[in-house]
Order: structure tokens, then sequence, then C-alpha cells
């Protein structure tokens, strides 16, 4: 495995199976891993398997997040690569919406990425060193009918990222976003028999966050869009 | 003036020379005019000028935007045009910037957009008619640095109007989203005179709104990006 | 109608509907029209309708190009406007395709486009005065597959109009590139009865070609993509 | 370093660092490597280097083309790796620019593409396994003012690699397209020694086409966009 620049990691918005992939293969790449979510308990077997923390915090409140990065500080040091990984939708008919749904997915899938990454880049740019990654979806780049808050909110996020790239890259911060572009395989959602490989493999997508890790700052990326091979884009 | 099909229009964030131009050249198209803004003595005159009805309204506030909408319903009838204009802004390097300006920026920019278009929908989809139109910036597609906040509310508004458009189009509903790719000339910023017609004239802004709300749905257009003929891009 | 500012326009790749539709518009706008295409025999009735004038040529061959723009200048005088309307397709599985066959897509496309452009420009440019349209389709922004060839052919066209925007703006010539996604409606492909204004009407399409050249240098738009109200995208 | 599943890589267009770069690396991670250009001879060195053959090519000539890769296959077996690295470009203000070069520019730059694809693909299909990935640049998504030619080449190779992306990618040959926004370092192009990696280093290059060829096919790319961290976007 090549070398890695990077020390320590902290990944926003554990739950799903991409999170227990990013920690166990960053574990594996030598890295020190924390992990956040607003249930801390559901982090403890992980935590526990890949040696690392794990703390508790809504994202989108920005007390509970700049304690957050006190937290990790004070445990394992302040992170150089930051994931943020959480997310929030409601989908419908525009006119059945709810209002206050469609803020939470706002603020869940975007200002919240726009908290996390404020702390990270306080601790990041005096070293002129880190990396921040934001995880996209198939609605970051494409707004679905009857799916317009997570639209909005991955649409936001995108634009954080590519903002945040623009200002942070020459400083020394590689700032990317990752568009997963169809099902992630979980044990809720299984892989049909006849159709291998067909949703994405949470440690096949873990692999190219990594990859991204390990670009020389010649040659960054600040986006790469995912799909199984078998999915129509 | 080529024919349109729509009668009443709502224009949502007046203030700037845009949704002056567009007020005049809609009333100038034959339609009855409605504005709203948060302060709506500002209005005045302009309503006066277009004889059409001012409103208050804080388009973030979901209460407000109802009552907007039934208090316009009563005076002039539902409104087949509407237009989201609203946009706030807060810029700096990112470990400056205020979480609730943030927050702020994203709600008015994007959030309003959604109250504002679930609002309108109600009252077009039972006459499968309608037009709404989305205001947006360069920030709409592309990231710029120190400006995160900016970018996160417009990107946001773009991927609202994209998925109310694959939502709404075949309901006879016709969104669009125009990408003001420039600074618009005002009051307050005049074209240097060896560089003319080098800030976008609202007047001629305008004119591509109404080319918008002309189109047969035959062949409708759900995005266009204008920009002065000097200006990079 | 709003009068613009053009006077001779030379429509190129004259055949389907939508140069007819686009020859009517603009001769009703006031313009004077000029068609070529391959066959000129085959251009005559339209010439006729509109009082306009019909040249043979292979818009992929150098020569016949140069001798196109001369005919036309000794006969109406440099054109103003000049849409490339000019494409050629060939599809399949990759294995499949004829090399020659390729070739001939890009050619008649993208090449043709160029060599169109480069004497309408050499025209416009010491009037610092003119437009340049370019008919792109669904597959100028999306490759689909069995149909590479056709896919090189028009991402190469909007790479053209793109860059010649670039260069050309700040000369006073406006370059335009429509995208036209989805099918158009002609005799030979009618529009299902329970599927109204599924095909895009060529006069709507031509309608939007006539709104670009009635738009005012401070706010011009260099692409716009049209599709029908039921059009999936 | 990962185990990737191919066994022969064939780079087409040798010359720059890049190939240098990528024939190395790929004979690191255990490919048996061809190289093909114009002129044979001058690849003798690098073919000796990485223990590869070295062949004569036009790209942009079909019967070239198909003798390019049945001598490959005589020699090191049919390639299941094939990188497109060749192009040509020609600039200048439009009405200056010589057609005959702007058809070689399309030729080289986006034919010659079609051409190897078209060969690679022949012998890929058979097995369901291979990967063909092209060498974009910035003209593949911008269009520059004064560089038509290498932006209607650039453009139609994206269009061509998205197009196979869709067609092959479900018959298991992995297609990628690189777009490399920035100069490359070369012998003839230092970095400022004030502006440390603000050029692209072709090893960095190198190993994100390497990252490609390892990932899993659940989540596989299709683009990628690499510049320098100071790099302007």
């Amino acid at each position: 495995m090549a070398e890695i620049a990077y020390e320590t990691a902290l990944i926003v918005g554990v739950g799903g199976g991409l999170s227990a992939s990013l920690a166990r293969l960053f574990k594996k790449a030598g890295m020190t891993v924390a992990l956040a979510a607003r249930r801390a308990p559901e982090l403890a077997p992980l935590a526990r398997e890949v040696g690392g923390s794990a703390f508790a915090c809504d994202a989108s409140n920005h007390a509970e997040v700049v304690k957050l990065f006190a937290d990790v500080e004070a445990t394992v040091g302040a992170p150089d690569v930051v994931v943020y990984n959480a997310s929030y939708r409601t989908r419908g008919p525009v006119i059945e919406l709810v209002p206050a749904e469609v803020e939470k997915a706002i603020s869940v899938s975007a200002f919240g990425g726009f908290l996390v990454a404020q702390e990270a880049v306080k601790r990041m740019l005096p070293q002129k060193h880190g990396a921040i990654l934001f995880t996209g979806a198939s609605a970051s780049v494409k707004g679905y009918a009857q799916s317009a808050p997570f639209a909005m909110g991955k649409f936001a996020l995108r634009g954080l990222a590519q903002s945040l790239a623009r200002e942070l890259s020459p400083q020394g911060i590689h700032v990317a976003h990752v568009v997963v572009d169809g099902g992630i395989r979980s044990a809720a959602r299984t892989v049909p028999s006849d159709k291998p490989d067909s949703l994405l493999d949470p440690d096949a997508i873990a692999q190219s966050y990594l990859s991204l890790l390990q670009q020389h700052r010649s040659a960054w990326a600040w986006e790469i869009e995912l799909r199984p091979w078998v999915e129509r884009f």
C-alpha cells in the first residue's frame, strides 16, 4: 500500500456501511481513527474494532461541532483528515413536503458540512496540511423529480466543496467531493444474484477515498464519481 | 410582442434593478403584477408605477410565505407566474465566516425558494398551468473561493429548480433557472465609459425571462445563462 | 415582434424541418435569407417561399465553403447571421462501426461547422457585428451507448462554439449553441395523439433562435437547451 | 501496492513524460508494456528500460492501427489495458487557422482514439475484461479562445469516452477519461522554484491512472480531473 501523509482521521456521520469501511481501511493504512454520529453508543463496536474513539454529535448544531473538535483534539489530536458523510432526506411530490423536514435535509446534508469543515480548517490551516472529503450522491449533480430536498442539500454540499477546494488547495489542504452514483450494498440492501456487483461495495468506495489521500499535490482531484459497472448513467 | 399565456405574476425578492425591470416588462406584456419583499414600503413607488400590489414577506419564513400567497390570491388572484429573486450572501475566508450568517445565506437564497415554489405549485397544479422562474448567479454553477455560503445557497436553488423542472414540466408547469453571470448595472454600479455594456442591463435580463414565458411547451428551456459580451467565462 | 439588428441570414445544412422554420421566421423578422445544402434543387421550393437564394455546398469541403460565402456575398451580401445546422450520424456497437463513416460523422457534424464559422467570421470581424448559431443535440452533452460517432461530432461542435464564444463575443460577434434535446416533429415523425407536443415543434425551436438574436449584448446567452415538456432528462 | 487484474498494457502516443511514467509504473505493477508512436526509434530507450516492445504507428490511420494491434498481439499478446495519449493542436485567431491543420488536430486527438479503441474492444469483448483510458486536457471541458481546434479534438475524445463507458462498462470493460488540467512538468518545462509542484508531475498523474485500474467494478469512475494544488480553476 502506498504511504500516505496523514495521521488522524475523523469520520462524521457514521452509520452506513461506507463509514465503517472507511474506518477499517484508514486504520489499515496506519491512521488513528475517530468516529462521530448523533448516537455514539451505536459506534462503540466499530470504534473498538478499529481501536478508535467514538463521539456523539449532531453535525448540524454549531456548538456540538465545536465541542466535537475540542474533544477529538484532546483525545487523539487534531485530525488531518476529515470525512463528512452525514445526510438526511425527505421525498415526495413537492406540494406534500413538510417544510421543517426540508429544512432539516438541507441542514444536515449541507450546513453541517460547513460547520465541520470550518472547525477542521481552523486546525489544518496553521499546518498548511490536511484533507477534507465530502460524500456526495447522484443527487449532487442531478435534481430528481420528487426529491428536491435531497437535491438542495447535496447540490449545496458540492458548492461548499468546490468553493473550499478553490480557497484551500493553494494552502496545502486537499478538498475533494466523491459522487457515489448508485445504491450502496449493505445488510439491508443485498445484491441480486443475477446482477453481481450492481450495488457499490462500501470497501470499494473507501478504496477511492484512500486513493485521493495518496495523491501528490501536483495532481490533485477535487471530484470523482463512482458507480457500479452496470449502472445506467 | 409575441403573446404570452400568463396573466398574473408574483415577483418575490424585489429590491434590485432586475425585479423592477421584470415588473415593468411583465406589465407591458399584459400581466398583472404583484411584488413581495421584506420591506413593503420600499416597493410602493414601483407598485404604483406598474399598477400592481406590494406585499411584505420574509421569504424564508414558512408562515409568512403562506400568508403572502393567500393575500396575493385575495387581491389579484393566484399568480400563474412566480419569480424567485431573493438571495443573501456573506463572504470571507472560511474560518472567519459566522455560522448564523451562513445559515441565513442558505435559508434566504434556497429554502425560501422552496417555500415560495411550494405555495405556487399548490395553485398551479390543479390548472396544469404556470411558470416558476428562479434567478441564479455565477455562484450557481461555480463555487468561488471565500464565497462558500453563496455557493451553497445558489447551488441548492439550482438543485431545487432542476428537481422541480423534472417533476412539474410533465404537469404543464414550466420551471426555469436563469444564471446571471456577471454584475448587474444599477444606480450604485455604473458601467465604465470605456467598457460599454460590460454590466448586465436589467432590462435585457428581463427580456430573456419573458422569452422563457413565450416558449411553446414542445421546446422548453429549463436553464439559460446570461453574461455581458465582454465578460470572461 | 422585437426588432433585431441583423439583416442577412445564411442557413447551412437545410433539409429538416428546423431549417425551413428558421428560414420562414427569419424572413418574417425582416431578414434576407440564403440557404445552403448538399443538394440545392431540393431547396428551391423553400427558397421561393421565403424569397431567398439557394446554394449547393458540401459543408465539410473547404473549397466549397469558400465558394459558398463568395457566392452568397455576391448575391445577397455578406451574411450577418449564420446558422450551422448540418450533421451526419452512424450508429451501432463500436466494433461494427465503419471508420470511414465515423470520419464522415465528425467531418460533417463538426469540421464543417469550423469551415463555415471561419468564412463567416472573416466577414463579421471587420464590422464587429454578427451572430453565429450552432445546432446541437442531446448527444452534444451526453455520449450515448452505441452512438460514439455522433457524440464525437456533436461534442466537438460544442467545443468549437464555446471556444468561438470566448474569442468572438468581445469582438461584438454573438456565438451561441442550441441543444435540441429530443426528437423534432416532421412529416416523417408525427406526434402521438395521446402525447401532445411530445416532439419539438420546429417553429418553436426557431423562436428560441430568434430570441437569441434579439438579446442585448449586455446579456448574451452562449447556450440554451430545449426539450419537450414531457421529455425525460 | 494493491494487486491489479490486468496483464498487458499498450500505450499509444508515447512521447511526453506522461507515457514514460505510465510505462514505468505499469511495469512496476507487474504488467507487460507495449509502446506505440509515430516514430518508433525514439521509443527504443524507454522500451528497453521497461523490458517492453515499441511499435511505429500513426494512430489516425486505420490500416496502421489495425496492423499495430496485430503486431502487438503477435508479440506480447492482446493488451487488456490500452491508453490513448496522442493529440495534436494548432492555435491562433480563428480566421488565421489552416483548415488542414484543424482537420489534423481532430483526427489525431479524437478519430485516432476511436480507431485504437475499436481494435482494443474487438479483443476485450470476448473476454469481457479490459480497460481503456483516454487522456484529456483542460480543453476537454472548456473551449478556450483562439484554441478551437484543440477544443474540438478533446471535446470529441471525451464524447467518445463517455459513449464507450456507457456501452462497454456493462460488458466488463472499464472505460475512463482523465482530465489533465494544467501543464505537465518535463525537461522542457520546469517548475519555478518559488512555486513548488505547480506543474503536474507525470509520475503523480500515472499514479491516478493506476488507481483507476485498481478500482473494483462495483465502484468504477469514468472520469477524473487532476490539477496542481495551486492551479486556478
